[in-house]
């Protein structure tokens, strides 16, 4: 189940338990596959001395719960307090030059001397170097695997340091061998859990400069570090700033920037919270809307008056609404019920059809 | 006489003979003095095969005429015709890396390429290699002592290959050796000839930062390359930067954000004006403020009634306009005949005394 149909269930039931209880009529085989998993995966994340963060408890990180698509649930390994502090983001080239690693390196320890948490995927070059910065103030590497899987290889003494000393955060089920269509989701996360990126060298059109977009999208001050135009890795931070990045040469340009923002989150926790697993399903959060009212004259009669009206012809929702006389939100919830149970399937346009 | 006074005789008199005319009985030994030393000074030049170029005539730059204490008059060596076209100065450090070095003579060279003339000062480093770069299209050596002064004597040999391809600019006449107190107007002309300035290369509290913080001031577009924050000849641009200047990589980035005043602009001329001693005052120059009139009543009994209002303590300008009733303009006009005949001091908040 992906970001959306998740929200989606929580909008209208209000809690992940109340939305199993009231599921099972539509698809109690996958629920059924789903629990054995995730219990599964609970003991796995126990046996690695992990733990997850649901999307709505106190400690997963607020900057990310406020995006679109965040992550319902992180497996996260080592001191997950560190997610509640201010975090920002230090991501560049990989194949960056020694001065580029240096100013990471700086940058990241004088972002931790001023009690801010470092983010980073955990690449080498800049990433590792950044990481190796923040090691003893605080530092998150997200990965695009599973939170036991080290990628690259080389970079696994870092991996394991961060494990024990920092946090290692995956959205993946643990076993997860990352693959590329996982880092653009990756990098978003950098960007959510931060309250700024800053990039330090990129050439043109790398990955570096998507991570940089996210965080546009995501309303996140972006900061690059200047570079020479002769060198090609400093081109992707020139362009950024030529687009209004903020211009970075030392910790205190971001923490200038950031102010306000700074002084409004809470200090980084200096104490190692004990990672204890987690075996119960989640508590139940506060739902963002309001749940939707049941459809009136009960849900499987309403359900079977959907049907009746959908054919294999994708036809518009507004029409739907219109042909059955429903509300637009029961009929909002009628579909999601037929969609988690695989009979419906979406279309663009605001169009669904039968399976 | 500097540009204050000179600007002051022309808003009165109208023209530069006109003001000899009117001013033998104010200061008839000095004129004499000044007659006997420009004549020297004109034929020195046409030995040089240098020429006067005087504010008003047309090929006084137009940007420089337009700003404030613009040299009445220039000495050119080389090719005169390039003051009429558009113009960039390319100015930074002295002690520039390989690399800065290498830029600013690409920026040179691809500014002449576009038709744009470059401007400099004559300084090792920077300065030097944008001469360099456009000694083929065009470029201008803004000197601080007289136009027959190399200084550095390290570039002579570029000295005289400008003198020759491209030209040598001075405000001072020939044979004044530059001293430290001439180089701030020296830069101010450098940037006010110019629609723009590129700085590269210039470390924190340096030269080439004042230079650009003339052209702000002169409304010139400031550009800046930026480089490392591990490179203190960095520190300047990236401050620059930081303030708003435009991130400069290439030429292309200049001549696009120069568009609309390169586009207004004329070419640079390709041949090479023969440079032709001027041995007369300069023609009469439509005066940028209507003349004053004169005082009511004769200009000598007006003069004895403002004398007689001064003294050894300084005294209000607005106080004597009332105490002789005479107009604002009148009193303007009859101190500025007095402080050209040696007779009366100026102090701050325009207070008079008399000498």
């Amino acid at each position: 189940m992906g970001p959306v149909t998740f929200y989606a269930l929580l909008r209208r039931f209000g809690s992940a338990a109340a939305a199993l209880d009231a599921l099972p009529q539509l698809s109690r085989q996958a629920v059924a596959a789903t629990r054995q998993a995730a219990e599964a995966e609970l003991a796995a994340i126990g046996g690695l001395g992990a733990r997850l963060v649901c999307w709505g408890e106190p400690l997963y990180p607020a900057m990310l719960a406020a995006t679109e698509g965040a992550p319902p649930v992180l497996t996260v390994r080592g001191r997950a307090a560190l997610l509640g502090a201010p975090i920002v983001a230090v991501v560049g080239a990989r194949n960056a030059s020694a001065n580029g690693r240096r100013l990471a390196r700086e940058l990241a320890a004088g972002l931790g001397e001023a009690g801010v948490v470092v983010a980073s995927g955990i690449a080498r070059g800049i990433d590792a170097a950044a990481h190796l910065g923040a090691l003893d103030s605080g530092t998150l590497a997200v990965v695009a695997g599973g939170a036991d899987i080290c990628y690259p290889e080389e970079n696994r003494d870092l991996f394991d340091a961060i494990a024990e000393r920092g946090a290692i955060v995956a959205e993946l089920p643990l076993g997860s061998e990352p693959q590329a269509r996982h880092f653009p989701r990756r990098n978003r996360i950098i960007s959510g859990v931060a309250l700024g990126v800053v990039i330090v060298e990129a050439a043109a059109k790398s990955g570096s400069l998507i991570t940089a977009r996210y965080a546009l999208e995501q309303g996140r001050e972006v900061f690059a570090v200047p570079g020479s135009p002769l060198d090609p890795r400093s081109r992707g931070c020139n362009d950024l700033l030529r687009n209004g990045a903020t211009l970075t040469e030392n910790a205190a340009d971001i923490i200038g920037q950031l102010g306000p923002l700074l002084a409004a989150a809470a200090p980084p926790p200096r104490d190692i919270t004990p990672a204890r697993p987690r075996l119960n399903l989640p508590p139940p959060i506060a739902p963002r809307v309001a749940a939707a009212p049941p459809a009136a004259g009960g849900e499987d009669a309403a359900l079977d008056l959907i049907v009746e009206h959908l054919g294999s012809t994708p036809v518009a929702v507004d029409e739907l609404v219109r042909q059955c006389q429903m509300s637009a939100a029961s009929v909002a919830t009628l579909l999601l019920d037929l969609e988690l149970a695989g009979r419906i399937e979406r279309h663009p346009g605001n169009l669904v059809s039968l399976r």
